[in-house]
This record gives structure tokens, sequence and C-alpha cells, in this order.
């Protein structure tokens, strides 16, 4: 029998991602997808290119009870997300919460850099970060997900070999990511608008931005040891996409044989990553759930480059949270996550 | 058993979209993908998105023969495609040439248009137009389908229900198409440099474009009458979709309803025709082998205006080649076409 | 010495285009630069790419009267420029609005296509339509000049030859144009969005778009006879630029040659016109106030097929209305203006 | 007197930017512009934006002798530009090189950056490096000029005030810079394909780019300490436009309050750099000739970082040529140069 699914929240984009994902799924039924504002429409009312495809009805999540449901994305902002598990976290369904909301270690973290007060820091405590490369043991068992953060996925699976194999100075850590415009919402605003993007590019959130204590408190749970990372996000004129350029400094002696083998070796059972054997663009992984890496070493500086690229709506979002699905069903990992790259 | 499956030249658009397309086929298999220029290397050398997916070899057309083959698409320039014919047309393999080679009705228009001397004019009399709406009975049983062109299969699309009604003037017919620069193919050329594309827009190919003749043809071959089309192509700063805006003048009184009730029922059993609400936009059905069409009428001028896009690597070639093939093979006609558009 | 200029109404894209081209203008000044939501900002905190160069005091209109100014542009939204004109349109300064509110007949007219009263009918018996290549007299010795749209800008230089000319049908006028995004105004909203925009393309205001009527009563007013155009705007992913494409029928014997012939006269003595040898591109014209016109004629259909391209900034708005301004104040015309196209 | 110039080699972008600038420079005249492969035609046939500003017919260059010339701006391609002054730079004009031939310290170095051999090393010998904001002083005498690389011109301004100061480690300076795709040139090749552009990203030249050794040697001129920069260049889907996002380590006690004095200061006479208080946009600067700066410190990583935009074109390439022009000959060094930036 399909396992019943809720999207609780369906007017952005990781909303009609999980959709355009989950339709194509054959052990999964969508029962329930929710909009406060648009209510009553139909799903391609909102997003017209379903027509046919998706014309369930937006229903208001106070119906929430009226369905029988085994799981439920929330595709909601963050602060928000917090109020739904508060709520309904103790129902029958499994969570998986794409927002930030219980991806950090503590309400006091978040405090510091969310700037809002964390009202359920309970479910901190209960929450499992869902990077499947990582954490699959937790995954499984798992009833609420924190699903990662666009720019933590590229950045963490880009690092996490290094950290893991002990081999570089974790104290200062470069992240240089550039990212399409779907990571800023669909909402309407200056920062998102055509002319302010096209033909543009800029960095933002300097020094401050969120995902870096994020990438911090992962890397540093998997190295054992402080994890300092500089990172600086800029905005490309394109939709979708992130590529991660990582810099950092080798303690011992290196050679770049050695690096890309022991990615190799780190990702041997990990479906979605392809190390690549040249850099790779963001275009390679549009529309799928890959994450591609390019480890390289440079003798001349003794500086190790890591180009890291992902779908930010996919991998970095509603493709991983399928992916998160999957495992706690105990369905193959890459079922409905089979699309090939659109490129170009 | 699964159909075994060639594919004539891979290093361009169509042939890496068969690729991607078919992978995910439940019923064929890929057995030979053919490159002059690039045998022995791997597919994903070409076309690195694929690393994973498609690593298989790239041989020489010239051991063809070594292979046992169902069917394969010529996914080779005009005046190429008309050569391979020619030599391997009576092998037991099906064909479906993705050029301009058969489409047309004799070789004297051919060349007419083309500027080159048909040299197997004998294939055009053998083959079927590959458009499933209006001709799949044909297709059905064809061993030779002429895949038609994509702006041909905006407009005729777009103005099929039109002539078939028998209710507009066909001799003054205008089709103003938007083309996606990927229609241009994949060799480096001033036309689709990115500066001389980018933020940029023009006409180009005048009065005299190919596929104009085309779209009168099969229209013709409908309306039984004349039909004389004023196509005038764009090139549009995208890399896939075809929007094709045509203006036609009513022979009878009109209104909208009945127009729209009239496209509705043309395409009631066609799968991948979508009758649109509003003006669709190209990225509505990017990634997918839907044509969305959206019929008007302007009272106070007494015109018919017909919106119509595709994506021109999906239902303007590789798509509907696919669909081509799964009604030879007597497939379900979605089979392997499931693709949700992918927007944005 | 230098005439002083105001500017009411900073904010948008006419109002920065206003400011960077007055800047390099030697014959005048800017006294005043008005915005009521960022009064008290400098210019440049609106628009930073003016740091250093316009950091001038943003005021309040209200203080409109402490200025001692020869003339005002308007970059005001339709609606509110008529309230402009109500209450300073006796003071001693020339005006030219850029909105729509004084180019239209009548009030009634305005009414039937703008959906809004018209609250100052006086001002358009005043104002003189500010098209200089067909209506220079008049605009030398008005007060008040209504400059024109942008699509119109486009459709009636690349139709005009023809009304005046008296060769065509003029009951049956299709003008299909492509529109940079910048013509939808600097407010973040769904349509401006990058993502709704970018790699995509669509049309809107099907058969009833305000700019139709500014087309046929100007065209109208030149050949003496009712001009009927169907007109169809869509939304190209560039930031600037209006592509028209233009389809008439002759009323008589018609070469191409000819045809070439009777627009290079028509625009002779016009500085900003080009007739072109080949089809223009949008970038052509990107950041100049040249309009470029490619005239043909398909013998095969019988019908002229007319290209015109003008950056809807320059062209289009603000250059048009300096060129205007150049000719209120006996300046050389071209003062100002002289920017080459940016191209790439 | 108008000084007179020749522009060798006019196809390509630099090639006609150089004539987009000076026609509008009172104290120049163009002479010459020389093309080999399209000799005879007009420029405006292979640049079409031109028709009617810029209609002189190209000469080849052995016809160079019949002209009297006071200065030529060498728009070729490395290689082939110490070629020409092997040849004629002995004749009385001053010449400024666009490529990278002179611009290294030695044949040696040259050759192991560009594998080739340096066949006029004489010519290192007497170039000045064409930085006016370092440099001026030595260019004003210069007869020859090596215009500075795109990407050294924007890290080197970002980074100078730095190691003149002495602040910071220069052993580990990462330069991690995004251009347009002009940078690549105007020959059709696969990277500058538009659909391998368009909506795509991906790093490019690691570890070897040849714009690496001139940063090192300018800056570790300036420092008078080897400096060791780590560049990692991106190609982005934008026409025009450097972003450099640099990682430096302070190597005594920082705040970034002086840190920003110290730019300022480095700068205060220089008329092309503006201290941005917002991180910069490239389209901040499009089609003018500023480079803008955004200096900040990091507290909590200890790390400086500095965003430095230029419009790779101008700044980058024929804006700095006419700004070396114009010291050269005691012009106001803004001559020609005072374009307001084109946005959006």
């Amino acid at each position: 029998m399909k396992k019943k699914i809720g999207i609780i929240g369906a007017t952005g984009y990781t909303g009609s991602e999980l959709v355009r994902l989950l339709t194509g799924h054959p052990n999964v039924e969508i029962s329930l997808i929710t909009s406060e504002s648009r209510a009553g429409e139909l799903l391609s009312d909102v997003h017209p290119f379903l027509q046919g495809i998706a014309d369930q009805k937006l229903v208001s999540l106070n119906q929430i009870d009226d369905y029988d449901l085994d799981l439920v994305f929330l595709a909601l902002p963050h602060g928000v997300s917090m109020d739904f598990v508060k709520r309904y976290g103790d129902r029958s369904f499994k969570i998986i919460d794409l927002s930030g909301d219980f991806r950090l270690s503590s309400g006091g973290v978040y405090e510091e850099w969310y700037n809002m007060k964390h009202t359920f820091p309970e479910g901190i405590e209960r929450a499992v970060f869902g990077c499947p490369e990582l954490f699959s043991d937790e995954i499984k068992n798992a009833t609420l997900v924190a699903n990662p953060g666009c720019f933590p996925m590229s950045a963490i699976l880009g690092i996490a070999p290094m950290v893991s194999g002990g081999f570089i100075n974790t104290e200062s850590v470069i992240v240089d990511s550039k990212t399409g415009v779907t990571g800023a919402g669909i909402t309407a605003k200056a920062v998102n608008l055509y002319s302010n993007v096209n033909d543009n590019f800029k960095a933002y959130g300097l020094k401050r931005h969120r995902h870096t204590i994020e990438m911090q408190e992962i890397l540093g749970r998997i190295s054992g040891k402080e994890t300092i990372i500089q990172f600086t996000p800029h905005l490309l004129p394109v939709d979708r996409g992130i590529l991660s350029t990582i810099y950092a400094r080798p303690t011992q002696k290196m050679n770049e044989e050695s690096l890309i083998k022991s990615y190799k070796e780190f990702y041997s059972d990990a479906p979605f990553v392809r190390i690549r054997k040249l850099a790779p663009a963001i275009k390679d992984v549009r529309g799928s759930n890959f994450c591609d890496i390019f480890p390289a070493y440079d003798e001349r500086t003794n500086t190790i480059i890591v180009i890291s690229v992902i779908d930010n709506l996919l991998k970095g979002a509603s493709g991983v949270a399928i992916q998160n699905m999957n495992i706690m069903f105990g369905f193959d990992e890459t079922e409905g996550l089979r699309q090939v790259p659109l490129n170009p």
C-alpha cells in the first residue's frame, strides 16, 4: 500500500519541487497539500506548469486531522516550522522539515544566528540532521528530520572527507559559494527582481550568514574538533544551482592522487555523489539529486581546492528530503530520484 | 524482451536528449551509439553531465552491422540522413529520422527549399510524417518516420484545429515564432555565441526559412486547400523552448468560447497537448513533451490569435521521436515521456 | 547659462536613466530630484551605481516652489502625472510627462483604455505628442509634451513611412512586439521576478494593451484614415530593448527596393533613425537613443515585414524625453544623446 | 591639434570597445583601424551596431607606414603583439599593448606561464605596467605600455592597499574571481557557446591561470616581499564584469574602520576607484571605467575580505588603455571615460 504524504506549504519552490518529484514516485501518494494564502484554489492555479499533472485542491492546515498521513514535509519558512512541530509533533506521522528550525545544536545557538527565540527547543533534541551520506543510520529511525540547508549541503559534502580523514587545518576553511536565485524564495522583493539579478553578480550576507554555523556544527561533529568556516555567498544570474569553491590547508604532506582516492572511498556507497574527472558546472546536476565533487591539490601554494555543485532545489532541499523519506520508509534510496540532469 | 535501440550521431543536443529520455524507458535498451568524430570515447566524455548514467562507448557507424537493432534514431544533419537511409534502409530495423530529409513531398520541393539535391527520393515515398496528433495510424505501421521540424511542430499543432475545422482563411496565416538557441545546434558559431545571444533578441531567416514549406504542406494536406504561411523565426536568449504567436482570419462568425471548444475536442485524445486557461510560457513545458496551446479571438479586429509553446528538444525533436517509437512498437504513447516540466 | 531641470520621481528606471543622461549634457543642470518614499536620502542610496556621480539629496515634491526651474520631467506613474499637471501646470516651467496621461485624444478614450477617469482633460488639449520624427514643429513650441509610450515609439516609427506613403491597408496591421523587463517598472512583483523571466518567454496583455490605442490614434492622424492595430506584447528575458515585428499588406504593386527607399527618404533628417542593411538586434541599440529599422517585402506572400528596435529606456522613454527637451530649448537635437550602443 | 590614433586589430571586443570610447574623446581621432581577416570591409560590417557611427574602412597592417600616427593600441592576441613591437617598435608612435606579452618581468617567466618562447624580450625592458593607480609617473614617460590583464586589474587594485600598508601575510592570499564571458574573446568555441554558459557556472584554469603570475609580480613589487596568490577564475553567465572576492590574513591587530580608512587614503587621488559603502555588484560599473572596492574585516575568523568589481572591457582592458593614453599625452585622466554605468 502506498504511503500517504502531506506537503505543508506548497506555494513556494520547495513545495512545487516536492510535488514534481513525488508524482513520479511509485510507493507514495500525495494526500494533502496545504496553503493558507491560496486555500480552495488548485495547486495548478498557483503553479500553472502543473496543469493536468497535479490539479489537487489546496486546503488549510487546520484540516490536517481529517487526513490519515504517514509523513509530512514542512515547506515552511523558519519560525513557522517550529510552531507546526510544537502543535502537531505528537501525531503519528513522521516529519521532514525543510526549514532551518531544527538543524542547530540548541535554542541558544539558534537565537544567536537567526535573531529570534526558538519556541520549541524540545524539537531540537528529537531531530536528526538529514544528510544521508553522513547520518543514514540515524535517519532510518528518526521521526523528525531536519533537512539540511542548501549551502551547508554543498559545503559539508565537499569538506566531510577531509575533516573525517583529519588531514586539514579545521581552523581556517574558506567556503566561497555561488547560488542561483531560487535560494531566495518565491516572494517578490528587490533582491530577486529580474533587472537586479540578470547580467549581474554580487556577494551578500558577508560574515554572518546563518548557514555558517550549520556547516561549523556538522563538520565539527565529524572531526571532533572546532571547525571555523569563512563563508561568503554570492548571487548568480541563474535559477538553480550552487557551486562552492572550498579552500583548505593540509596538515600533512599531500598529493592530488591520494586526495582523490580518499574522496572516492568516502563516497563509495553514496548513489548521488559523483567524484568528477573535471571541474563540474552547475548545469551538470540541474534537475537531478546529484552532488558533483572535484577535489584538487595545488602543490605550488600547498592548498587543497574542492569544487562542489548541487541543484539547490534537489540535493539542497526537496531532493534530499525525498532521499531521507526513502531511508525512513526503507525504500530504495534512489526511488523517485533518478532524474537525469537537464543540460542544456 | 526489451527492444534494442541505436542512436546514430550522439554528440549533438538531440542525441544526448534521446539518451536522457531513453535511460528511463522500461521497454528499451540502448545497444549502439555512434559518432564519427568521437568514436572510441565514452558518451560521458562528450556530455560530462551523463557521467555515471551513460558511460557507453561511442563506435563508428560502419560497425552498425555488428549490432542486432530493432530501431534507430538518426540524429544527423540533413543531407547526411538521406545517405544513411539510402545505404542502410533495407536492414530490418525501423528508422526515425530527426533531420529534414524526408519531411517534404518530393525531391523537387526539397531542392527548392534546402538548396541541395535530394539523393534518395525513394525514401520520401516510404516516409511517414511523424506528428502523432495527426497521423498516428500511419505511424503505427511505418518503417521510416520523418520526425517533424521544431517550428513546424509548434505551428502545426497550433493551427491544425482551425484548418481541420475549415473556419480560417488559409491564404494568409502569420506564424511569428521565437526559439531558444539549442535549435541552432551544438556547433560553435557566431550565431550561438553567448555574447551574441545574451540580453539580445533578433529575427532571422526572414521570408525563406525551410520550415515554412513543411508547415504549408502538412497543413495543406489537412485542409485540402493551399495554405500560405508567413513565417518569421526569432532567436531568444534561452536554451530551450519555442513560442509561436499565430494570427489568422476567420471566414465565418466567430466567438472565443466555440474556438476553445473546437481545440479541446480536436485534442481530446492527445496526452501531450494541454489547452491552457491562460497564455502559456515556455518554461511551463521545459524538459517535458507537452505542447501547451492558448487560443483566443479578438472581436475588435476579427482576428484569431493562438499561442503555442513546446520544448524544442522534446516535443520539437527527441520527445516526439520517442512518442513515435512508442506508437510503432505498440507501447503506451507516454512511456518514458512522463517528465514533469522543470520550472523554474 | 544652464537650464535648470527638475526630475519628479527618481526611484524608477526612467528617473535614474534621465539622471544618467543629463549628467553628460553640457547645457543643463539638475536642480531638483523628488521622491516621496525616499525623501531625505541621497539618489545614490536608491541607485548605488550613481555613487560619486549623482549624490544629490532627494526632496519631497511639496518643496518644488523653492526651486527656480526651466523644465521638469515627470517620471511618475499614470494617474499621478495628471495630478501634477493639474496642480503645477500653470508654473513657468515646461513639462515633459513620461506617463500615458496626456497621449490620447480625449478623456473618454483614456477612460476606455486605462480603466480610470481622467481628472484633467484640459491637459490633453494642451499637450503635444512627443515623437520628434513626426511632430518636431509642434514640440518646439510646446509647454507640455506627452512623451510616447515605449511600444508605440517602436511601432509608430516602424509604420509611419507606410501610412504616410499611403501604400498599405491600414485596417489590418499586426504588431508583434517583444520587450525587456524594465518596461514593467522597478516595483517587485511576480511578473518581473527573476525566476519567472529568466530562460522564459510569454505573451501578455493580449487584445487590450493600452499602447494599442496610442498607436492607432497617432498613425491614424498621419494617414488620415482609421488605423487598426493587432498588438501583442511579449516579455523577453532581457533588461532593455523592444523589437517589434510588423506585418502589413500593400495596397499597390510593391518591391523591396522602393520600400527601402521610401524609408530612407522619410527619415533622411532624423539623426536617431538608422535604416539597417540587415535585420537588427536589440543589443545593437542598447544604451543609445537609436531606433534601427529594417523594412522587407515578401513577394511570395505579398506581405511587408518591418523590424524595428529601440532601447525602451532611451528612445522608448528617457532618451526621447531629452531629445524633446533639446528641441524645446533650441539645443542641438543630439546633445547629451550621443552614446554609442553598449554591445556586447 | 588632435592626436592621431591607430587601432591594430579591430574585430574583437577590445577593439570595438576602443572605438566606442574614442569616438567620444575630444582630443583624438582614429586614423587607422587594421584587420587582416576583414581588410577592405567597413568596421560596421564587422560590428553592425557601429553603423552610422564608425563606418571606417579596415586596412591591412602592412599599410601602417602610410599613416602618420601618434599612438597605437594593440588589440592583438598574445604572441602576435610581440611580433608587432619587434617589427614596428622603433617607429615614432607610442604603443599601448592590450595583450599579455609585455606584462611579466622576463622572457623566462613568460615562457613558464604562457608555454611559448618570448621572441622580443627587449620589449619587456622597455615596457611600463599600465596600472595608473600605481605607476602613473612611469606611464607618463613611457613609449610602450603593457596594459594590465583583466583579472590582475581587479585583484591588484583590491589588494594593493594591504600590501602597501604591510599589514597582511603575503604568503597566502586567495583571489576567487568570477568573470563575464567576453573575457574569453569573440572567437566561437565551446567555452563561450550560449548553451554552455547560460544558466550555468563553473571554475576553470585552476592552479595555473596566467594571470596568477602577473598579480604576484606586481604585488610583490609593491610589497617588496614574495607574494603568493591562490587564484581561481570562474565563468559567469554575463557578458561583462569581473568580481573578485579576496581573502587575506592580517599580521597585526585589525579593525574594519581603519581598514576602510586605509583604502580611502590609498585611492584619494584615483578618479576611477570608488570605495563602496555596501558590497558592489558588477552591474554597478558596467560600461564604465570604475573599479568599485568594498573592504571588510571578520573579527570572528580574523580574516580580511575585499570585494572588487570592474567591467573587464573597460577598467580591465580598453578603458584603462585610454586612461593610460590620457596620462601619456598629458590629457585629463578622465577624458573620454566619463560614461555613467549602464544599470540596469
